[in-house]
């Protein structure tokens, strides 16, 4: 059911072409311009709004400024068996992930496993779309990436790491990928953020204040406050991991040291770490095995007993994949905030599509 | 400062010596016997009692059933440039499980990064060692593992998946190991049952009853419920990426399948699945580089400003490395019922030693 604030419906075609020649205005070439619209596009039409097409006139702005480098090439600057680190340039974070995991996806086919770190990278949107590149081609792909401090630790006042979002997708036989994509924090500061621009108030397990308690009140965010770590010790934890292999093992900027992507003047280079961990089913099992056993695991818990009151129990993805299949069918339903910040870039580039007006 | 309910203090080399001797006395080679007394004695000088020699009787009832083989020999049955599947051959998890990470940590160092799947292993004990055992030689260990499913997901009536344990260990320079070991439940469900068994009630937060609806009473754990996943969607998010490198990748038991090591009669083998997967940092930057990069994310985290109340803000193993220093000291603080454990695995060697008596 699309959500009650759709405000436009547009083909993934159209919504993918308007992304691409944005891209594309802005300098890029026009294979990164149209990598960088599928990324996009993709997760709009998975109905995870907040880290589409809607971050695309903030893209376009560090384009315009210098902080993004429209022509910037990703590359290997060292590299051994299994693994590459990866120096972005400056370009565009997706386009440098995109590479990223396209190089770890050929070090597990070499080794069976392939770590890739990244630096010089910038905000890749949802780390989902790069485990999925993995999985489209019966690989396991793991993605995570560092960001500038908004989650708060047990027991801190402020923010002491990024969101740190980790996500993996396994390929699961006749059914689609076993997609998760979490940030590392009770919940994503895009969602904090939208009740602060409605007025609302938020449950006391997503925010602390000022004083490092728990709030329920988002007006001071971001500026005030931090998000609280899921699980609290097992979210701050994991996204120190996550810190490590993006951040610290890459060579990249962590913590207090990474850009702010959204917030700055868009002049400087963020460098922002990431990491792409990708492993090789084939090497270990027969594809029909390891699909075969994907299926039952997935059968499993489709047939298993439900609380009551719950009307299906799912694997993580599916939700994303019911709603990516509907969006192919019947257009992809933005929301207000997201056509809003498509007027954005279509100002920026002063070509704004019909089906935008 | 020891829990309140100590009962026996213990110097590290008499609990290693009386658990090396019952693994011996059980049919384990010496170096087997060594292996596993390490892993447990080790485990509770870090204070974590819920997975050291408590875990013992169980062991050598299971040795003594044949469900675990004394003198099984867990081998490499596949492998390729970054990675292996290791065969346990249902000797001791323990013993499966340092050799298992052994060989990760030897492909990491040849390829950067490398794999290991395992199966036909058992319990495991605390993941954290063996990621601990990556990282005492300059390596990020990263461990888990699968087990007989315990832990609902959003929306079950009862368990879906085990608590599939997930950790890791990063050497940081002058610091000790940031070191996280952290099951995908709410809480470990050894935490539920000792609730029971004192007769109190839990956090609304921790299980879930016979409804799938979250209940303060333990009382039927773990034969009716189940944990509650870390964070919801989240935590059973993660225990499937847990329980797909762990389970279905190493052609190891899944979910059900898993045999029942701590209620069962023993004689079977559970067939229990493990991963690991190791980095060589050394690899990627040189050692001085990367543990500089640790040390100041470690002093940026020490010195951030605490919330009103809080004492410390410390990084994940902090507080197990503290523990683990008085306990070399003054020696580990055995909880009562670890040390009731440790009279039933002396009832079954039939030699207490002097401490115990």
């Amino acid at each position: 059911m699309p959500p009650p604030n759709v405000s436009k419906t547009v083909t993934f075609a159209a919504l993918h072409a308007f992304t691409k020649d944005a891209f594309y205005a802005a300098g890029l070439s026009d294979a990164d311009a149209s990598a960088g619209a599928d990324v996009l596009a993709t997760t709009d039409a998975w109905g995870v709004f907040t880290h589409g097409t809607k971050a695309l006139a903030g893209y376009l702005r560090r384009l315009h400024a210098g902080g993004l480098h429209p022509r910037g090439v990703p590359r290997v600057v060292a590299e051994g068996g299994a693994w590459a680190t990866v120096d972005g340039d400056s370009a565009l974070g997706l386009v440098t992930s995109v590479f990223a995991v396209q190089t770890a996806m050929a070090k597990a086919k070499q080794q069976g496993i392939g770590y890739v770190g990244v630096r010089n990278s910038c905000h890749f949107g949802a780390a989902g779309y790069y485990s999925w590149l993995a999985a489209r081609e019966g690989l396991i792909g793991i993605s995570m990436a560092n960001d500038i401090p908004s989650v708060g630790a047990p027991g801190s006042r402020g923010p002491i790491t990024g969101s740190n979002p980790i996500s993996y997708a396994v390929p699961a036989g006749r059914y689609p990928p076993m997609l998760l994509d979490m940030s590392t924090a009770t919940v994503a500061g895009g969602k904090v953020y939208a009740a602060r621009m409605r007025g609302e108030s938020i449950p006391d397990t997503w925010l602390m204040g000022a004083d490092g308690k728990p709030t329920t009140d988002p007006s001071g965010y971001p500026q005030i406050g931090a998000l609280q770590p899921a699980a609290g010790h097992k979210g701050y934890g994991l996204s120190l991991l996550i810190e490590t292999l993006s951040g610290i093992l890459s060579g990249a900027a962590f913590t207090w040291r990474v850009g702010n992507w959204m917030w700055d003047d868009g002049k400087q280079s963020t460098n922002h770490g990431a990491a792409f961990i990708v492993i090789d089913t084939n090497a270990m099992l027969p594809a029909a095995q390891f699909a075969g056993r994907m299926e039952a695991l997935i059968e499993e818990i489709h047939q298993a007993p439900l609380a009551d009151g719950a009307a299906q129990l799912r694997v993580p993805g599916e939700i994303e994949w019911e709603r990516y299949d509907r969006s192919m069918t019947h257009g992809i339903p933005l929301p207000e905030d997201v056509v809003a910040n498509l007027r954005k870039a279509a100002e920026i580039t002063g070509r704004p599509p019909n089906w935008l007006k």
